[in-house]
């Protein structure tokens, strides 16, 4: 008896659904007139929505296709935009096989004037990259949220949630244009449903949704809109790997192949040579681009093309809807190849001059320079992306710094390891970076010393390429030497009420603190407006006794920057730089403002990088 | 009254020097008859010769011009050899102003049927590398030769001449030959007559001279022509970046510009990387190709054309008269970069299948593989060179096993290292060395651990490439860990008469080294017909739970090389290896004749490697 009621209930459900498709969600939720790409695909969600049959009626707005997947409850609709399609709403009609009719609202948002030809982030910029959960806690009240698991434990510093959210960095948003930032680069804001590790925000369970421990999608976009008010731009961490173990696909898949390895956890084993290595095993190469990180982080099968356009259209509804200046995309080689090349060209198809770096997480420029755009590599492969994260440079700076002087070590090896550009087609599109939420802090590396410390700044915001710092680093937070994630995202001193030092008052920093902060402020307000160090030219000069020197330059403008790390004041004898120092007498320190002849020696400062303006 | 007569000696002295001039030395002292350059260039030696008039008269051979430099006492006469030129003498005809006429006797031998085709080492082989000083000491009566400061001194461990010669490695060719080596490469024999630090053979100070204390040019000859029969070729070690202080060239330079920095010291600054670094200060490019390394090496400058001749004809000359299987050529790129493109494409023009291999230390294959010929490189540098010291690779492979596993050390290194290969146009010509006379010893590298000894020669011996091997690594030669020259050429263990010890006749060998010396016999016999490890393809897997496996393949061979680093028996899950492994059940060890069944595992011995061939 109690069979046949069941039977009845679930043949009346069905009954039901059939009669009326629900829309339950659309990814995208809404989208622009005006894009340059005519295509898009709708994916509807809802019971058993596979089956129904989709129709529209729109001034400039084709119905041309209609897929489903496995799951019953996921429908692709595919439409075409005409060129001159106007924004507005329309409907979306869905009818099942018994005729049932229902109307779903679609809105064709204006896009804002010149929203295709922004310019991305450049060698003009200096990045910052931060952790929300981290950063500083704006708004209390949305540390823990019903229905999230992973409540808010600051104490836990390995694990735990913080507090950390969009309403703490906005409050920042004057302390870092302050510091002479123009880029921002949170680490992911995206919704992390995940009962552990919630805080990094690399699992991520919903692709349209900012995690509500952090603020809304409006909270994000104000966010955007605040920050280009005082001259920063937003870049978003874009995740196209993998995504949380509590995303909503995964009680659902909308294909079969949504995820890697049949979605089953089997773990990377990190072998990113494999890639274009000509000797490696085609099975490693397999399971580099298709392995689990971990089995909390399933892998995404972009070979499935259904979702590969979901992602490709993820990225550019978050650009357009956020007003990004730009996208940092994670754990880059990780992702299918050919998938990566479509994704960027694509991206890049709607916004020409944005930008877009990526993280191969590799000190060896082979690995790396294979995925800058216009490399040509042996194996054929052709990428589209314009910038990468600069590894290699990052480990040679922080080595060469760290360690003695040697025929092959200390400053020898930084002036050695430029050679390395030869590899890359866009040099000027590396992203250096002294510190990032993965590495030790750059303080801790140099056993916390001030001179090193500020030599590495001084390196980086100098060099060729785009700068890129790490929150904190401007007050000498710490780490272990060794990687911990955890320590090395410690809470920025004063983002929590109550904090006993703000790096934002002064409140409580030391003298070395107010130093190095006062140091890159007046460094990185400097290079705002110092287009030798945005676009000049680059020489260098072997180094010796223990001095580096480097020229940038161009038709009108000359910057020397010169490192010493001897213990003591040391003549340098300028009669070398002939070549460059060309009818300059003098040089006038960036940072202290003193002025330095130039005839034929200087006499450096003890442990010291001069940056100096040449007249 | 004495200053009268002085006078008249010297003017009675130029006016018989005028009368009749004598031709002290030729360079070279001979040539041969059916080169492929049918030019000749004649260093003539002689007081105030460069005065005289050169005329010869013979079939085939056409005096086209003369030259002097800047001394008095030296004169270029050039020549064209007509194809078909017969060996023989012919005298050449030197006039002074006054008429007065001399007559100097000059040979063209003929050369060897098929020396022009002869082939250079490769793959096939595997170089010997060792230090004639330290090796053995076949002959004490040449210990000391009259006129030759720097006296043996075998206590002198850094700097002493130790007595090893020719006769001392004639004596060795069986023991040489029977360990399976197919070629030798002695650092230079040339005549080094400088006061100190002669033993180590690169201050010569006679190009076309055999030092007398190793034995004489018919010696040198006759020890090539004893190893051919043994199946072994002779590499010799080439210097064209300079020569001693003692060269008889520095007490009267044949022009001005002989050598570089107008003949003063200037030392180099090593700055390798200058040579292609896009940001190098040219300065620094120029000091590096042009800078002195001691004082006591003189640097030569290659843009002088007459001596870049000389340079040309004195290595084909040895190869001719010494029937060399190959050069090596010390501190490349120290040398001038036009020049050495020049140098390659001459020598080889005459042997167009000999093999050259370039030293150029520097760990970053970016800088070495700008040296390769085929290399396109952005600078449009065009080099001509076969052959390269794989350093990148060498210092990788040490690392690799000296360090524990991680997730980017130990095993996975040495497997992401490979990556490199993509920047060699000819990775086959990578000269893959364990050790050699500049490097700390390699088991003492791996703080005497003979299972890692053996791994790395293991690698060496059937990675892909040219393996080589240095003298002692055989029977555990030791040095300091951090890099000791005199220390690292020590003496081989029964080359001296009286050795307690002696590696030939195993005399005193110690258990763990007759285990190497079998190990490395075993091997590299075996590795003689093994042609799939000259040739065969190569395809490795991603390194896991302390294991790392390569195959060497083709058609119908195959060769799997397997490595556990474990100090316990590891299993290994041969179903991986799928795609290689097809149809392979079982495999036998070429070291122990043990087979091993790869069905679906195998178990490796702990800490081991295994070279396996496939049935």
């Amino acid at each position: 008896m109690r069979h046949v009621l069941t039977l009845l209930l679930l043949l009346c459900s069905i009954g039901a659904r059939a009669a009326a498709p629900v829309v339950e969600r659309i990814d995208p939720p809404f989208w622009w007139a005006g894009m340059k790409n005519p295509r898009l695909q709708l994916m509807l969600y809802g019971p058993r929505i596979a089956d129904a049959k989709a129709q529209l009626r729109a001034p400039g707005v084709q119905l041309i296709g209609q897929r489903r997947g496995d799951s019953p409850n996921v429908l692709f609709v595919e439409l075409q935009l005409a060129p001159g399609v106007k924004s507005g709403r329309f409907d979306i009609v869905l009818s099942d096989r018994a005729g049932t009719v229902t109307r779903h609202g679609y809105e064709l948002r204006e896009r804002r004037a010149g929203s295709g030809a922004r310019s991305g982030f450049s060698a003009r910029d200096v990045i910052l990259n931060l952790v929300p959960d981290r950063f500083a806690n704006g708004d209390p009240a949305n540390d823990d949220v019903p229905g999230y698991p992973d409540p808010a434990n600051r104490a836990d510093l390995g694990a735990g949630r913080h507090g950390g959210d969009i309403a703490g960095i906005v409050q920042h948003l004057d302390y870092i244009a302050g510091l002479g930032y123009t880029m921002l680069w949170p680490t992911p804001l995206l919704e992390n449903k995940q009962p552990k590790y919630s805080y990094h925000g690399y699992a991520i369970t919903d692709g349209y949704k900012v995690d509500p421990r952090f603020g809304s999608n409006d909270d994000y976009r104000r966010l955007a809109q605040a920050a280009r008010e005082r001259g920063l731009g937003v870049i978003q961490d874009i995740v196209l790997n993998h995504i949380g173990s509590g995303h909503h696909w995964l009680a659902d898949l909308p294909t079969k192949d949504w995820l890697t390895m049949d979605g089953r956890y089997v773990p990377t084993r990190h072998a990113r040579t494999a890639v274009s290595d000509p000797y490696a095993a085609p099975s490693d190469r397999e399971n580099f681009m298709r392995g689990w990180f971990i089995a909390d982080m399933p892998d995404l099968n972009q070979r499935q093309p259904l979702l590969a356009t979901w992602l490709i259209q993820n990225t550019i509804w978050w650009i357009e809807y956020a007003e990004l200046a730009g996208v940092r995309a994670d754990t880059w080689g990780y992702s299918d190849r050919d998938f990566l090349a479509k994704w960027t060209k694509a991206v890049l198809a709607e916004y020409p001059k944005l930008n877009i770096v990526g993280e191969e997480w590799s000190g060896n420029p082979v690995v790396v320079s294979y995925w800058q755009r216009g490399k040509k590599n042996p194996d054929g492969y052709v990428s589209q992306l314009p910038a990468l994260m600069d590894f290699p440079l990052h480990y040679v700076l922080r080595r060469a710094l760290a360690s003695d002087e040697s025929w092959n070590g200390g400053l020898n090896e930084l002036y050695e390891g430029l050679i390395n550009d030869k590899l890359y087609p866009e040099p000027h599109n590396m992203v250096l970076f002294e510190g990032n939420h993965d590495v030790p802090r750059l303080f801790s590396v140099f056993d916390e010393d001030v001179a090193l410390t500020k030599m590495a700044l001084a390196y980086v915001l100098t060099m060729r390429g785009i700068p890129q710092l790490y929150y904190g680093t401007e007050v000498l937070m710490t780490s272990p030497k060794q990687r911990d994630d955890g320590a090395t995202r410690q809470d920025f001193p004063g983002g929590w009420a109550g904090d006993a030092v703000n790096a934002r008052t002064g409140a409580g920093l030391s003298e070395a603190q107010r130093e190095v902060q006062a140091f890159v402020r007046t460094l990185m307000n400097w290079r705002k407006t110092a287009g030798v160090i945005h676009t000049g030219k680059l020489m260098h000069y072997a180094p010796e006794n223990g001095t580096y020197a480097f020229f940038r330059y161009d038709g009108s403008r000359k910057v020397m920057v010169v490192f010493n790390k001897n213990k003591t004041e040391t003549a340098l004898d300028t009669r070398r730089f002939a070549e460059v120092l060309t009818g300059q007498v003098s040089g006038s320190d960036v940072i202290s403002g003193r002025r330095f002849d130039l005839a034929s020696s200087v006499t450096l400062p003890p442990r010291s990088v001069l940056v100096l303006e040449l007249r």
